[in-house]
C-alpha cells in the first residue's frame, strides 16, 4: 500500500458508484427491467474487481466484503429512477471515469505485485480491473464489447498506464511514483483521445512489406501506361 | 444446514435435472450439435451454483465432487433425444422451477452467511444461484438473458426471497423459519405473476418531478387555448 | 505427470500461440481495434486453461505464473500485423490445432485426477481446457460459439478422447497409454472429420418412436386410398 492508495474510499464510492450509473443507463437503453437494470448495475460497477479476484481464487472477492454492493445498489436506482438527470450528467461520470482509469489500473497491478506474481501477470490484472466491467457489461447486454473497438482510447490507456507502472516499478521500485505516472499518464491519454478525437487503430497488414523485407514475393508492378 | 435443507438431495436432483433439460430446449432450438446441446444443458443445470462457488473461490465447486454433472447429462439427453416429449411436459418443468427458485436463493444465501459475509453478500449470492444458470445459458446461446428483461418474475422473486431471508435471519435469528418464508415468497410471488400476468417494470423516469420537489425547472405549462 | 507430458513446454508454446493467433484473426475480422485483438487474442490462447484453473480455484492460475501471456502477446501481434501472411499459414494452425486437442483435454483430466475429483470432473475439465478458449473468443466476438454448432468434430474429439483418457486410467491406471490412446483418438477423428466431411448431428427426435415402444399414442395411420 501507499501514500496515494492508502485513501481510496472515496475514490473507491466514486468509481464503483459511476460504473453502476453507465450500467443501469445502458440496460435501460436495452429496455430492461428492474432487475436488469439492477444486475447489469452490478456487475458494471464491481465487475473488473471481482472478474480479477475470481482469477486471482485463494480468497472471497473484496466486493463481497465491503460495501460494493451497496454503492452498485445506489448507483442502480440511481439509474433507474433518474435516467433522465443521469444522462444530463453524463460529462460529469465521463470526467470521473477519464480520472479513475489509471486508478484501477494501480490497484490491480499492486494486488498482483503483492502475491509477488510476475510483471505480464500485474499488466493483465490492472487491465482486467479497469476494462473487466465494461466487458461483462457488453456481454450481458449482448453489445460488441465497445472497450475491444476502435473508438476512444479506454483500453489503450489503461495498457499504457499499466506498462508506465510496472517499468517504474521494476526500475526504480519508487512505488508512489509508479502510481502517480501511470494514473496521470492514464488520464492525460484519454483526455487528449477524446480532445483530438484520436481513434484506436484497427488491424494494419504488413505482410506484404515484410514479404519484401524478406526478399519473398514479387515487387508491386509499377503501372503500365500506354503510349 | 437445516430442517428443510438437510434432505436436498431429491430437490437438487430435480433441479439441475430441470435445468439441464430447459439449456438443451434451448440450445436445440438454436439447432446447435449433440456437444452443443450437451454443453448448454450442463451449464444451465451446474451454472448458477458453479459461479457462486467460483466467486466465492476457496474450494473445488461442489458441482464438480457431487452427481450434479450426470444428472445434467441426463438432462441434456432426455433434450436431445426426446424433444417433442419434453416440450409436452413443460408445464411440469414450469411447475418445478417455480417451486425451486426460492430453494436456491436459501441455498446461495446461506453458503454467504456459512462463511460469515455479510448480509449483502448473502443476498448477493442468493440470486446469482437462483439466475446464474440462465444467464450462462443466453450467454451461450447469443440470447438476450430472459431474466433481465421484462417479462415474467423470476429474478424479481429471487431477490424478495432473498430479502426476506436475510431480513428475517437478521431479526429473529430462526432458520427454519426464513428458509420457509423465503422459499415459500417466491413460490407464490412468481405464480401469481404468472396467473396474472404481471410484467416486471422497465425504467421509469421521476426526473421532472424530482426536478419539482427540489424546487428546480420550470412546471409543465398549461395548455394554452386561443379563446 | 507422465512421460508424454513431461516435457510439454514447446507443446505449450505452440498451443497458446496458435490459440492467440486465431482469437487475433477472428477479432480483427470483427474489426476490432489493437486492444481488442490484444485481448481476445490472449482470452483465446490462454482461456480453456484459465477457466480450468478459475473453476478449481485454490491457486493462481498457471496462465499468471508462467509465460503464457508472452506467448500469446506473441500470437496477437503476429495477428494484427501479419494478418494475410498469417491466414495463408491457416492450414499450418489447423493441423497444430487438430494434433493439440487431445493434449489440452489430457492436461485438463490430469489436472483433476492430481486434485482426487471424480472422473466426471476428469472429463468435464478436460473438455473446459481444450474448447473454453475459443467459447470465450465467441462470446467476446458475440459469435454464436462454433464449438457448440453442427461442423467439424472439434468438441465431439475432445469428449472422445476424454473419455478413452478416464476409462483407460480407472481400468488399467497405465497413464502413459491412457494418455497416448486420447491424443491419437482425438486427432485422428477430427482428421477423419475434416477428410470426409462428417458434419456433427443436431437433435433428434425419438420421442415417437419412443412413445410406441412404451405402447402409447397411437400407430401412424397409413394413408387411405379412396378406391
Amino acid at each position: 500500500m501507499s501514500a496515494i492508495l492508502a485513501v481510496p474510499t472515496l475514490i473507491e464510492v466514486a468509481a464503483v458508484t459511476g460504473g453502476a450509473i453507465s450500467g443501469a443507463l445502458h440496460a435501460s437503453k436495452r429496455r430492461m427491467d428492474l432487475m436488469g437494470i439492477g444486475i447489469v448495475a452490478i456487475c458494471t460497477g464491481v465487475g473488473g474487481g471481482a472478474i480479477r479476484d475470481v482469477i486471482l481464487g485463494n480468497s472471497v472477492p473484496i466486493f463481497l466484503l465491503q460495501n460494493y454492493l451497496l454503492m452498485a445498489v445506489i448507483g442502480a436506482v440511481a439509474g433507474y429512477f433518474f435516467g433522465k438527470l443521469v444522462s444530463e450528467l453524463e460529462p460529469a461520470i465521463y470526467v470521473l471515469d477519464t480520472l479513475l482509469i489509471g486508478v484501477w489500473v494501480v490497484i490491480g497491478a499492486e494486488k498482483a505485485l503483492a502475491l509477488d506474481l510476475p510483471y505480464s501477470a500485474a499488466v493483465f490484472l490492472g487491465l482486467t480491473t479497469a476494462i473487466g466491467g465494461g466487458l461483462l457489461r457488453d456481454v450481458l447486454c449482448r453489445n460488441i464489447p465497445t472497450a475491444l473497438m476502435p473508438g476512444q482510447w479506454v483500453a489503450a490507456s489503461a495498457i499504457v498506464a499499466a506498462l508506465f507502472f510496472v517499468t517504474i516499478e521494476y526500475f526504480t521500485d519508487a512505488r508512489v511514483m509508479a502510481e502517480t505516472v501511470a494514473i496521470v499518464s492514464a488520464t492525460v491519454l484519454r483526455a487528449l483521445s477524446a480532445r483530438y478525437n484520436w481513434i484506436t487503430p484497427d488491424a494494419v497488414d504488413a505482410s506484404t512489406r515484410f514479404r519484401h523485407w524478406l526478399g519473398l514475393g514479387k515487387k508491386p508492378q509499377p503501372a503500365q501506361h500506354w503510349p
